[in-house]
């Protein structure tokens, strides 16, 4: 309690106060407070940068291979051929996007995610919309990959099957726990287990196509029930289409790294465009290898073994310490790609509450420095979509993908219009956006085809995806995006409205107050409500006790005490023939505010009785509160509580 | 608005405001509020007074024998010859307590229940154990009714059988909205089905022993399943005690006349008594006569039909309308006697809450001028009670009937100890009580006999029921009850400290209050800051501004506006190292208060922003309620609200 600072006559005095957090359930559960000035700056280099961004990227591959074979098996196994053609496409795509983003990661240097972009290059609305989809696209992610890790699981222990919804909400709220402590040295906690991931992938893959090329990798020996969508129907280009779409859903997360820019070591844009190299290149080679594999293998789609665990036991000869392995990385990295939503949704609703479109609490860091209501908030909606969706993949797949292609045609497309913004800048000509500077650059129109070809391939996946999978679930999708924009846009005018109310802009002097009326009500004379009428002098001489008169007997007594104790107050009794007690009192004070006379100000004192334990409050009417309740949408009207505590 | 009253120089006024309850849901479900001038003075008759107070104990011959044979059941159906010798002992006790209560009928012509009788002759302990033992068995009657009632219709339709705990909540809560309407003219309503009950009793009595004396009556065709409690065991003293504590629950019931005298009309206690006397002759009559046809057709006891179906059944010679007659009779007089508790508890709760033993609140007339609380209360507890005992009614005896002897004993005991002490008045001395006046009459050591007796004899079926009934459940209400007089003596001594802390006795006058300081703790500066300035202001010369600081560029902000606004008031700005709002406000405020002059006052003037839609107040963080709640222990700290509206 010190440091001063009142040379200059203004009335304004600086104190720290000497508080130290009290200890609580909250202190065990997600570690002591941090002051303000305990915030990281630490940056990472690129393994580290690759093993944080690229898990939500790369442990897609342990799904997206079974989510194509689930659709294509409507049309039965030898259908199952077509999966290893649509990987290749999707890696040509995954080629596209890859180049689409290392441009957007070296123009917005302080992170270039979708939202940003858009605002800065095609307006509010487009803006909105990538936030919404971005959004719903996180929560999908925490829902998707840890049900997957969990079904992972099971497929190793299927005694686990009848608990998994148990398991994946419990793996989400730990996962939320870790995130509130905050991960402050996160770089070794998460290369370790990625790059285990990555290196149990190649070697299953690499030791798969050995055998293949040996002629000793067989058929997957026993395999489960095989699971398909719907009936029986014939091959055609849609179904090959609606694969494809499930297959997209491996290029989720390849976005992270255009997020998390900030986090490199300098030079930062140059680090983070080689560490996305790094991951398409792994991501590309593992989605391809595993999908072949698992055609040559004759792995069928089923709730109850992943195919990753056919391809494990069969490619290892077993269910032994190799498989283990496999299965543990993946389940692993299904859990971590999970954290990285964890990362990105606090932080974009903490942008989007920064600029008035979702409440302010999404800005606050919390007691760790971290943005505890986008965290609790992301943790609570994935555990309801875990639950109505009975943490089955399959069953989320259709909701998935859609928002985040969506987002990437509104990023490409932003950056398709910056760099015609640019190539029609002067030379040495300067244009500071919020999220980047503009300055003209020669072969700006390669830039912009670049990102113009990433535009219209990502929209012509989002639409393949919207029309495949619209009757599956993708409608929500469609129908929830636009109802957050309107969330958004009504949040963000109340936001500006209260803003110009309270705005100090054209408003004068403060008129004077010619007169306070003050109102007592009373339920009996007693010290309590004496030491409220002594309060309410102490305020005006203009004071009014009114006492509601249930019972004509009780009135007679509180008269007669009034008249010993009142000091001269005038008391009013109101008659409640109906033994109301709070419509008289109410009817009573509106009439009084309503001849106010103009600028006159009304208070209301409330003697408040504060028992000793908090159990005593069943024992009393909540006068009080009840009244603060009815009168708080009353205009104008102050209301006082004096407490009279009995020690 | 209007009736002055001021000839006399005292500053009270009288006001009769023009206020119409206003049309709600409420309305719709309970009815208009009635005035307390429209309180009923009605009486009524012997005949209406036997259908309303005799519908309770006149009901248990429905399920009575049924409850004796299923625990004679577990020696095999041979032992079921015992039933009726049983019943013949339950008559012999119902004519002892018949006598008994004929005296004190006479002697508390004001309502002489068990709590009123212990409380004037056996002092607050036993009175409050009284009304444990009546409260508790008020509940249980409302569950143990409406079960059985559910069980009579379930015989008739088995289909219902799935949904009988359903049923039976939803006739609890219809019988409680009847009773929050209030019963005015209950006369006819309850005369009608409860002499329909008796005549159809009789009949099928009647019929049954005809058909017995002609040799016609056969045994009961295609029994239903047999039910016994736990496993076979021998014939013992032990079985037949426990088969006759469950027939003592007919005799639950008897009390309710006692209760009600005054409902009757003059000379009430003679009316009443004679009431009594037919009430306890047709109690009886039914209970012999059902137990012993019961045993002559060979009916077993069974969850799935009740011993009255069978009868019905194998007299009138199958499922016909007699048949169904006295099946509906038997549920409508089930319900009703549901509606006896209804009566009772309500009355009973209010009478401890004006002695101060309940919460005040069960005294309070609600808007149809009956006791609200106690009946949503019983409403409540009943549901749970059947929801948990699945509403079966062998599964609710146990708890039964224990309370219900108890509350004999000690209510005769009293009258015992009043006769004791009337033979000691000297002739023409008279004591008022305050349930009744004493006056020395002759005769009084046979009036003591009496219900000495009687109070002997309860006892011992009470303490035979305690012995035999302890496992299956008479220990949750033998732990009850001393938890209930623990809780009666808890918010007693509540009430009498509060009186005594409040009291005007020896309270000298208010000592002048030298000082009001005024803290106004804001988080920017805006037009609702400053309107709560302006009212801070005209408190008192002495008001600090306080802001907590999360950010120093805000604070910076807020200190730059308030040196142009701040009218020349103290602005403390407390920094928040750990981004905390609360913790250091309370502590600055914590420090002044520490650090004021005695008699001091402290005022905390918060300004409270009411958003035009509630849905607004997501988007605030409720700084001034948690600022309030966290304030509302402090002692002698006001807290003042000044709500800023945004139209």
């Amino acid at each position: 309690m010190n440091s001063f600072d009142q040379e200059d006559g203004s009335p304004v005095m600086y104190r720290t106060p000497d508080y130290v957090p009290r200890r609580s359930w909250r202190t065990w559960l997600i570690g002591r407070p941090l002051p303000t000035a305990d915030a990281p700056h630490q940056t990472i280099g690129k393994l580290a940068g690759l093993a944080i961004f690229a898990s939500d990227a790369l442990s897609s591959t342990a799904y997206a291979t079974q989510e194509m074979l689930v659709v294509l098996a409507a049309a039965g196994t030898a259908a199952f051929g077509y999966a290893f053609p649509i990987s290749l496409a999707i890696v040509g795509l995954l080629i596209i996007l890859t180049l689409s983003y290392e441009q957007t990661i070296h123009a917005y240097p302080g992170g270039g995610g979708a939202y940003i972009v858009a605002r800065d290059n095609l307006g509010e609305l487009s803006a909105q919309t990538a936030g919404s989809a971005l959004l719903t696209d996180y929560i999908l992610t925490v829902a998707v990959s840890v049900s997957s890790g969990v079904a992972q699981l099971v497929s190793a222990f299927p005694v686990l099957y009848d608990f998994r919804v148990e398991i994946a909400i419990s793996l989400v709220l730990f996962v939320m726990i870790v995130n509130l402590r905050g991960v402050r040295e996160a770089g070794a906690a998460f290369a370790i287990p990625s790059y285990f991931f990555v290196a149990m992938m190649y070697l299953m893959v690499g030791v798969g196509l050995v055998r293949y090329v040996a002629g000793t990798l067989l058929p997957v020996a026993d395999p489960p029930p095989m699971e398909t969508l719907g009936g029986v129907q014939a091959l055609s280009l849609f179904l090959i289409l609606r694969a494809f779409s499930s297959g997209t859903t491996a290029l989720t997360g390849v976005e992270a790294i255009s997020n998390g820019i900030q986090a490199f070591r300098e030079p930062r844009s140059r680090n983070a465009g080689i560490t996305l190299m790094w991951m398409s290149v792994i991501l590309g080679t593992l989605l391809v290898g595993i999908t072949f594999l698992a055609g040559e293998i004759g792995a069928v789609p089923s709730e109850s073994e992943t195919v990753i665990s056919q391809l494990a036991r069969t490619i290892y000869g077993g269910r032994n310490v190799l498989y283990l392995a496999t299965i543990a990385s993946t389940t692993v990295i299904l859990i971590m790609a999970a954290n990285t939503s964890y990362a990105g949704f606090p932080r974009l609703s903490a942008l989007l509450a920064i600029d008035g479109f979702l409440p302010r609490q999404f800005a606050f860091r919390g007691s760790r420095l971290v943005y505890s209501y986008g965290i609790v908030a992301l943790a609570l909606i994935a555990c309801m979509l875990i639950a109505i969706f009975q943490a089955s993949v399959t069953g989320l797949i259709p909701l998935y993908a859609i928002g985040v292609f969506l987002s990437f045609t509104l990023s490409q497309t932003g950056m398709a219009r910056r760099w015609w913004k640019i190539g029609h800048l002067a030379p040495g000509q300067e244009v500071k956006e919020r999220g980047s500077t503009l300055r003209y650059e020669p072969g700006w129109q390669t830039k912009m085809t670049i990102n113009g070809v990433g535009a219209v391939v990502t929209a012509v996946v989002a639409l393949i995806f919207a029309t495949t999978k619209f009757v599956q679930g993708a409608w929500v999708v469609l129908l929830l995006m636009p109802l957050l924009v309107l969330m958004f846009s009504a949040i963000h005018r109340h936001y500006r409205s209260l803003a110009s109310h309270l705005s100090l802009e054209a408003y004068g002097a403060p008129p004077p107050v010619p007169r306070h009326r003050v109102i007592l009500p009373i339920s009996g004379v007693h010290r309590g409500s004496l030491a409220a009428l002594r309060y309410a002098m102490l305020l005006s001489d203009d004071v009014t006790a009114v006492h509601v008169s249930l019972d004509p007997e009780e009135a007679a007594r509180v008269r007669k005490k009034w008249d010993m104790w009142g000091e001269g107050v005038r008391l009013v009794i109101l008659d409640s023939p109906y033994r109301l007690w709070l419509e008289p009192l109410l009817a009573y004070i509106e009439e009084v505010a309503a001849n106010r006379q103009p600028n006159e100000t009304l208070t209301i004192v409330v003697p408040n009785f504060v028992p000793k334990h908090w159990w005593h409050n069943l024992l009393h009417t909540q006068a009080a509160i009840v009244l603060r309740l009815a009168l708080l949408f009353k205009s104008g009207i102050v209301v006082t509580d004096v407490p009279y505590h009995v020690e």
